[in-house]
């Protein structure tokens, strides 16, 4: 069978911005799962910054296993922003991720590069380093919220 | 930084049954959680299913792609059914989830083999071997659909 390493090997080079016609039968399906990525990626995330915060005792391997899944997860939701899919099902994307491309695959890159950095620093153990890397990802999702999604 | 291979490989190992109260703020975020997993595991798995029924052309390399991803997703979804949360938000999680966890157990156990043979199909480039991979997986899913989820 085909090894994990190349089946992360294959994910990690998935395309950006594939046309959203040829993967999603309706707009809403590709909103829904849009909103289903940053979901699931956000719980995983979420659990470092309680360890970040304090709010529960630093576990270094159960950091890395999350970190882990966050950096995958973050490869995903992008597909789902491609064209006519600014309506169909409720959004808080902004007309702006489709008038501003470059600048909102900025932002999408930007994260998945912090989440990278996220996952190296957990796998130090290092509770300063991970506390470090959670604050520059979190930063990286606020930016991409403040321009391109509504309250 | 950590190699992908790495990254997958901590995926691969993640326990299945953390409890849920450890993973999730409130039995809502667990509900939701596994609900977001499983639609984006099934967006891909739907695409696959499309180039088996002949609805989109075989594409071998997408086929892949997607499969890839279904492997790692299948794995997400079952800490989600954590105690307590037959309850919280919409869902059609049958309350024997709770009371045959045993069995529950099983049936997902059996769609994350079948999946992982689904991606050793796709890997082939062979539609008549994706096709065969595709239907198993699918029975799998219907298997615990019919049994653990509400119409």
């Amino acid at each position: 069978m085909k090894t994990f390493a190349a089946l992360a090997l294959s994910i990690a080079t998935l395309s950006f911005a594939a046309p959203a016609a040829a993967q999603f039968e309706k707009p809403e399906d590709a909103i829904k799962y849009r909103q289903s990525a940053l979901f699931v990626m956000g719980q995983h995330f979420g659990r470092i910054g309680a360890m970040a915060n304090g709010k529960i005792p630093f576990d270094a391997k159960v950091a890395q296993e999350n970190a882990d899944i966050v950096v995958i997860m973050a490869k995903l939701p992008w597909a789902g922003f491609g064209p006519g899919t600014d309506k169909g099902r409720d959004t808080k994307a902004k007309p702006e991720i489709w008038t501003e491309q470059a600048k909102f695959r900025e932002h999408a890159d930007k994260m998945g590069a912090e989440t990278v950095k996220l996952a190296t620093a957990a796998q130090t153990g290092d509770l300063d380093k991970l506390k470090s890397a959670f604050g520059e990802t979190a930063k990286s999702c606020k930016a991409c919220h403040d321009n391109y999604r509504n309250k």
